[in-house]
């Protein structure tokens, strides 16, 4: 593999089957280019996306793998054609590092969408050929493209959710129009993703009811990130009290989980957003019907978006819950991630743990 | 029941249970309000509905069942307040004929969503408590309202199948801009909506694709429609040539059939608009995630969009396709429904057959 000449001085943790199990690694990331960025990563946030691939759910991982696709450090190095970006900048890397750059949906800064496939952060065939390896390492080379300022004063380690968790739900919303206040918006699930919505939710002045298997998030939800209602959705009653009452609902849950209850929910011409992975989307054809709703899905988003929502973070301090890791701690992470065990999102301290 | 006093001067024919079976009744229509109109019906299309409640597949039909809802006739009595119709106008009626006319969907003329529910034209119950009876009958008393005017020289027999089948892939190609010339669409199934869709489609300037399992409709798919391609679905090799090449599918197919395949033919934000009424819906969250693609429902619309179509369908000499029938064989023609054995919707000619 191309990745693994050179001298071998990005240090790493990657799988090397798929048990999944993380160890160290070393290897060579490619030399600068001119539109390229060098970044020392300080931080990368985990997400479920590392687990599938470490284990191999998809059947493609190509081992070794180094997953993290929640990428943040400090500009170390710039090419000679970078313009926006300069040494000692914050910057972030989300979900891909690469694209066509001339297609219809490049063109437009929607770059998750090119027509050639976006290649992703890790797991990926690069242009170049090389296996694209992610940010459980302590730097990496990328096009500036792909590389997102983060503002001023806004924290990195809190920083690092945003680049996959952050986009995945802002995208929907604001293709939905759910930046308008007085909406009406459920969340379903209350992980990474589902405590961003809500705090998304609320940023845009929505009334925000979060619907959990579990009456244990029952406090956090309402306290700590401001939800307005928190309802069982095992509770018949209280879910048919809410019916056609919400403009929106953002699903996160990726178990397996029945849909027509909550498309119940949706008042006439609402949508029901998709961004967990179930293993089947499954519901009787009278819930699209009756009402005109939908159900649609939605997977990070363009460049354009992700400058635009971290903009959005800072200005109307939008912070990630966190719970920060050393490296050597990944495995049990990633074991408390299946487990749901994680208030709201495991952040790798690279900077200080990865050395 | 209240219907059935009176001096029994309808005509009509209804069924008696679940069996489904049509025969001749009589009943009383309610005296003309203020507001109503009364028309002599000429013609009434059938529509997939007539069966599923002639044989009480929803479990709620109530005898006896005198079905319809695709009803064309002539004006002859109008109450002092009616304002726009007079004796002799050619008028339509849908799938509803009363709604709450106060709340925000009847406000905006989208009553098919009025809060209260719409009052369907047959086996609901209506406000003065008496159950709705449709249009295999000699003549319908009608709130103005959901009374639609048939534009001049636009044939009647022709008009009835507009009034369900034709707002039904009307409406969600409106409300999701698909009557933008060039835009792609396919649609599944060929039969009362299907042909309907790709009429409407070339009236457009859409670029229509038909998807069938039966290689037998291609002929009449491409020469008297009008498509521009025909597919049979279970064409793997051409369905995959086809992969992201589409804006919108309407799917008219009640049968079960898989979603996936049609979905990955959908372009980026690509829709699928289900009209048909298949067990169930079930496909793979990545058929909505890759590419952020949506699956919606819709069924009719509101009275201004009926209006709205007929005038286009006048205006754009959109034809429905239609076997003309006598009352008399209404039994055999439900049984050749069932079978798909139509092209592509029967109207039974009721000032000619029921008397």
């Amino acid at each position: 593999m191309a990745g693994e000449a050179g001298t071998g001085d990005c240090l790493a943790w990657a799988a090397r089957d798929a048990s999944g199990t993380l160890l160290p690694y070393r290897f060579t990331r490619r030399a600068l280019r001119g539109d390229d960025v060098s970044l020392r990563i300080t931080h990368c946030g985990v997400c479920y996306a590392d687990v599938l691939w470490t284990r191999n759910k998809f059947g493609d991982s190509k081992y070794p793998l180094v997953p993290g696709h929640e990428i943040v450090g400090v500009v170390t190095a710039t090419g000679s054609g970078v313009k926006d970006l300069r040494a000692g900048d914050h910057v972030g890397v989300g979900t891909y590092v690469n694209s066509c750059r001339e297609c219809v949906y490049c063109n437009e800064f929607s770059e998750v969408f090119c027509s050639k496939g976006a290649i992703r952060t890790f797991n990926s065939v690069d242009s170049d050929g090389t296996i694209t390896k992610g940010g459980y390492s302590s730097y990496i080379v990328v096009h500036e493209r792909y590389c997102y300022k983060i503002p001023d004063g806004y924290p990195l380690d809190r920083a690092a959710p945003l680049l996959c968790a952050g986009i995945t739900v802002y995208s929907p919303m604001m293709r939905h129009k759910m930046n308008q206040p007085g909406k009406s918006l459920g969340v379903v699930g209350l992980g990474g993703l589902g405590h961003l919505a809500v705090k998304f939710g609320k940023a845009f002045g929505l009334q925000v009811t979060v619907f959990s298997t579990s009456e244990s998030k029952k406090g956090e939800a309402l306290d700590l990130l401001g939800a307005d209602k928190f309802v069982i959705s095992s509770d018949k009653q209280e879910m048919e009290s809410l019916a056609n009452s919400l403009d929106f609902i953002v699903d996160t849950a990726s178990g397996h989980h029945p849909f027509d209850p909550y498309m119940s929910l949706l008042k006439v011409h609402g949508v029901l957003v998709l961004v967990g992975v179930p293993g089947e989307v499954r519901l009787s054809p009278l819930s699209l019907l009756s009402g005109a709703k939908t159900i649609s899905g939605s997977a990070t988003g363009g460049t354009k978006d992700t400058r635009e929502m971290l903009n959005f973070c800072a200005a109307n301090k939008v912070y990630p819950e966190i719970e920060v890791i050393k490296i050597q701690d990944i495995n049990e992470a990633l074991d408390r991630l299946v487990n749901k065990d994680v208030k709201y999102r495991f952040v790798i301290d690279i900077a200080n743990s990865l050395n």
